[in-house]
């Protein structure tokens, strides 16, 4: 069996006890941000509920164009009022360059990428320059209650960026 | 205490009996991509171990500029290989027209969004467009094992899109 179809599978047990439909918009007016990091089970190390909160998540947890523009249509639309931000300890995009990284791709490909790898080299510096993306983007209606954090991939801890 | 405090605490309780760390790179050689949706609890509904597959997530599961530039750093530095896909049903997408919200927000702060709200009429359609996107992105080397699905919010269930 194939590794989706194992997954498609598990889905059937899971939909066996499901109780839903649950409304639209977040019960607990909130949105997480932070990376696809393979070892971050959201739901789990926050205690979350079904319905509690909006994730978004991508390499890095960074917040890219795409994640002001599901911010503003998690506030706007759906009336989420919170942000937490999260990082990871051990983070791939701890382990690379922009330059290095598009060179190796334009190198093997022909093309050149447009966009930023995005790319960082300290955590909690990258989790503040996430806040500040945040909080200057202007339709995003609700940025006074933005926490930052960073998740220790090996004790499962997560700890308030200041 | 805030919500957020409240999550800050559960994850004590987490961390209490957590074991790690796990490797970097996912264990399945699998990428998740779906939205932010707050009643998708990623890991329970398809039975996924911490550590198995990356998992992105933004408003609508659409694939943007940095659902690719995730993907890319997915594939080309943690060893992924295949995808899979995930729109659900009353999903917020289906509820607006990037015109009208783009107008909305000029309306109301001078400033006219740069980006496409990316919303969408037909789930099967916009998962169908997702793959696509991905097929002909030049930076994602491998395409031929993607598979999109739906995922209804009132059964719990996964259903395939043929």
């Amino acid at each position: 069996m194939s590794t989706t179809d194992e997954y498609v599978s598990n889905n059937e047990v899971y939909a066996a006890t499901f109780s839903g439909p649950l409304p639209l918009a977040p019960h607990r007016r909130l949105a997480i941000v932070t990376c696809m990091d393979a070892r971050m089970n959201v739901y789990a190390m926050l205690g979350l509920c079904e319905g509690d909160a909006h994730v978004l998540r991508n390499a890095g947890g960074v917040v890219s164009e795409d994640t002001i523009r599901s911010l503003t249509i998690s506030q706007r639309l759906l009336g989420t009022r919170k942000i937490m931000l999260i990082h990871h300890t051990d983070c791939g995009m701890l382990t690379f360059t922009d330059d290095e990284f598009k060179r190796q791709i334009e190198e093997e490909t022909g093309i050149r990428p447009s966009w930023a790898p995005e790319a960082f080299s300290r955590l909690e510096d990258d989790v503040r320059q996430s806040i500040r993306r945040i909080e200057v983007a202007p339709s995003i209606p609700y940025t006074k209650s933005i926490r930052g954090f960073i998740f220790d991939v090996a004790t499962g801890r997560l700890k308030e960026v200041e």
